[in-house]
């Protein structure tokens, strides 16, 4: 393919590579999306991606941008198609803490990030289990989530600036590392989150924050998911909004972990229904254990909080973590599944279990719903094994879901991100005027639809 | 003109102000965009904002929208044009105090908000001088800022949802109360700051936060830019991020609101050249002020702080205050006037400061800068009393400080807009390919060009 040497010839023969050489592009994490690229070109530099673009452009080739490839959405499928990976683009250019910003290559893996941060005294709060591999241009490209959004924000609360290059293959620059810029449309905001469609990620600065010399981490077992939000205000307003994490793990979500992890302890000394993760971190030398503790104390003496335990000490808490990050390896164990990532209005998540509950065991009596969430957020990682891997059945729980999803005022794509595995749901569930706006400015932003094409935009 | 009638016929004879009914505005609180418009429409419904918008674009008629009609920047200038004023939404429709979020009509007043939510227990957070005349709407539109955007971010980070009304008359619901959602592209964060060239904002869900009990508010003196920065940091690790304002007031500004305004004070029994406002808030019992006045005990032993008045009650905290917010009645009342907003990466505002000032004067020895700064934002309000009114000498100043800015890597609008006053500007210093984006996804959204025609994208 003459084509295939004109892209070689971009980057390299080392880095187009073919066949066997594609393999760790060819898996799929969640097993959904398994499929061999017909080439991955490694870019070394902004100009290689920008002179690929302008090839692919000129000839309507299609490009399917990836860098950490730990999605779960199938963004990232190409058979046999042309993906380029950022992954070789991995330079952190500067971590400034005066300013506290870091400018970084998209190829620049998070924990690799975490790690020349915290040599500084700082964090770049972003994190979530696949961080050893998750890559900065992907994380962008998905506005990823995490655990501790509720305190730093999303992805796209974290970037400051951003380049990339275009269909076309022009470079934009919004490389600011400003705190405000009023100039013009919100081109960094509409980029970040685009799954590829719009542009390839290629440069960042990103916002750090000050490294947290405390944490308090503690597992609370509570009547009903309204006393764990009573809980969650009461301590932000005690801690001046220093809640990292609040998650939430059902009966069943410790049944399952105690099951299949070796070493796996029941969190109290009963086994209770509802049971929360909290940790709060602080930079300062106040006693946030003391505070945690004097809430949830007087919450017992009221009932609405059943049992509590205060990590003592750093493996306590890593045991905590270490529960509740085996969320995606103990709900993709068992097949078939019905997967959603939702978000619901934070005082109407219990009324999605119970109705969610209610109307797929209804359809389905042989079911098991299996879900966690990040309480805090509102987001519920919310899983379902069906009674059989029927295409219809699986496809009408999704739709039972989404019902109760879009009944509550719920997004049917909290975190993950849409890319293959919603795209019908964004046909029938997003509003059609704003889907018309996103197809038209993908249109023409992107006219001969070669970036990351069947992605996020439903025709 | 039938037309008008038509329009009339929408919104009611009485909403459909012409002549001297328009005073209100015809007015600009700058005085350089004062102009009579033609019509102004006072819908009362979202319904009733769509039927104006289906018929301006099936008539090609130029719409221009506002709201409170407080911006510095000509956005919302429309010499016999048809203006579409929002002021006749202003439903407060909920606050949730559990979920800590507001759901308001486009007209609602800033400190009405303000009022409402105080009365919760909670805050809407975004505040300046304005507050007291501006909307929802053109806050969102324009994507205003003011002085704690260090701690609670721009209009942009407070917007959960909207709903707004595009130039074809129909009507996108983006109404989530919600923390996370991937769902497509971002419409929301392209529409805010978009000074209503993409759509009329009608409603909107925000974000609010806890309402502070304890400010520590003080007067500091430092020898430097760089200390002041050693400062914002020390204090926001101690407190947990908790500084609201960290305001900049040369010497300058001091002497002329001594001289302009009855019973100022200076800040110090002596006078320093940099004088900081800092003030820190807290929703709990920690002892700020200690936290605050042990550091700067600590900055006075070593030489890093001069001097530091600590408000004893909340008229000493006001008069802090009112002394700040002086701002644009010290900066507006001496023509003729060169005005930026600029903003700069934090540790280079210094730099700016110097340069803009050597330059300035060497290009115009007569020149005089006047100006005041969000330092903790790196926001600089930096205006010039040139030696004469020559259009020549003031666009030739205007470049000079934008030379300077955009050497340092900060950007010509910070928290205004752009309007009609930096249209210019965004023309010569904004990339290209930026620029082009933008064009497109305006002509791709707005095919008649009839939403705010000639503001914030130069042609």
């Amino acid at each position: 393919m003459a084509l295939l040497q004109e892209f070689a010839a971009i980057v390299g023969k080392e880095y187009a590579l073919t066949g066997n050489d594609t393999a760790r592009w060819s898996t799929d994490w969640t097993g959904k999306y398994c499929a061999q690229p017909g080439v991955v070109l490694r870019p070394t530099s902004t100009h290689q991606v920008s002179q690929i673009m302008t090839l692919a452009n000129a000839q309507r080739q299609s490009i399917t941008p990836v860098s950490g490839h730990t999605g779960l959405v199938g963004g990232t499928y190409a058979p046999g198609g042309v993906m380029v990976s950022l992954d070789q683009m991995n330079t952190i250019h500067d971590i400034n803490a005066t300013t506290r910003t870091a400018v970084v290559d998209a190829g620049v893996v998070l924990s690799s990030l975490h790690d020349a941060t915290d040599a500084e005294g700082l964090i770049f709060p972003l994190t979530f289990g696949a961080r050893g591999s998750a890559m900065i241009g992907g994380v962008m490209s998905t506005n990823a989530g995490g655990s501790n959004v509720l305190r730093y924000g999303n992805t796209r609360d974290l970037v400051l600036g951003l380049e990339a290059v275009l269909a076309d293959g022009r470079v934009v620059d919004l490389m600011s590392s400003l705190h405000k810029d009023n100039s013009g449309l919100n081109l960094r905001q509409l980029l970040i989150g685009s799954e590829g469609t719009l542009g390839i990620i290629t440069k960042a600065v990103l916002k750090l924050a000050p490294k947290p010399i405390t944490y308090a981490t503690a597992m609370v077992a509570v009547p009903k998911l309204d006393d764990a939000l009573t809980l969650l205000n009461r301590v932000q307003d005690a801690t001046g909004g220093a809640v990292e994490a609040f998650e939430y793990m059902p009966r069943h979500y410790i049944d399952v972990h105690m099951a299949r992890v070796d070493g796996a302890r029941e969190p109290f000394d009963v086994p209770y229904d509802v049971n929360i993760m909290i940790e709060v971190a602080t930079t300062t030398d106040t006693d946030i254990t003391d505070a945690l503790q004097t809430i949830m104390a007087d919450m017992m003496n009221s009932g609405a909080v059943l049992d509590a335990v205060v990590a003592q000490n750093e493996t306590q808490r890593r045991a905590m973590w270490d529960r509740r990050e085996a969320a995606a390896e103990l709900t993709f164990w068992r097949k078939p599944i019905v997967d959603t990532d939702v978000a619901l209005p934070l005082d109407l998540v219990g009324s999605f279990l119970e109705q969610a509950y209610a109307k797929v065991v209804e359809a389905d009596s042989g079911a098991e719903p299996f879900y966690i969430a990040h309480l805090g957020d509102g987001n519920v990682h919310y899983g379902v094994y069906p009674s059989s891997d029927d295409a219809a059945l699986k496809d009408k729980i999704v739709e039972i879901i989404e019902d109760v999803v879009e009944s509550l005022g719920g997004s049917f794509s909290a975190e993950h991100g849409v890319g293959l595995s919603k795209l019908n749901t964004m046909r029938r569930r997003k509003d059609p005027v704003a889907l018309d706006m996103m197809r038209k400015i993908k249109g023409v932003l992107d006219p001969n639809g070669i970036l990351n094409p069947g992605k996020l935009i439903p025709d």
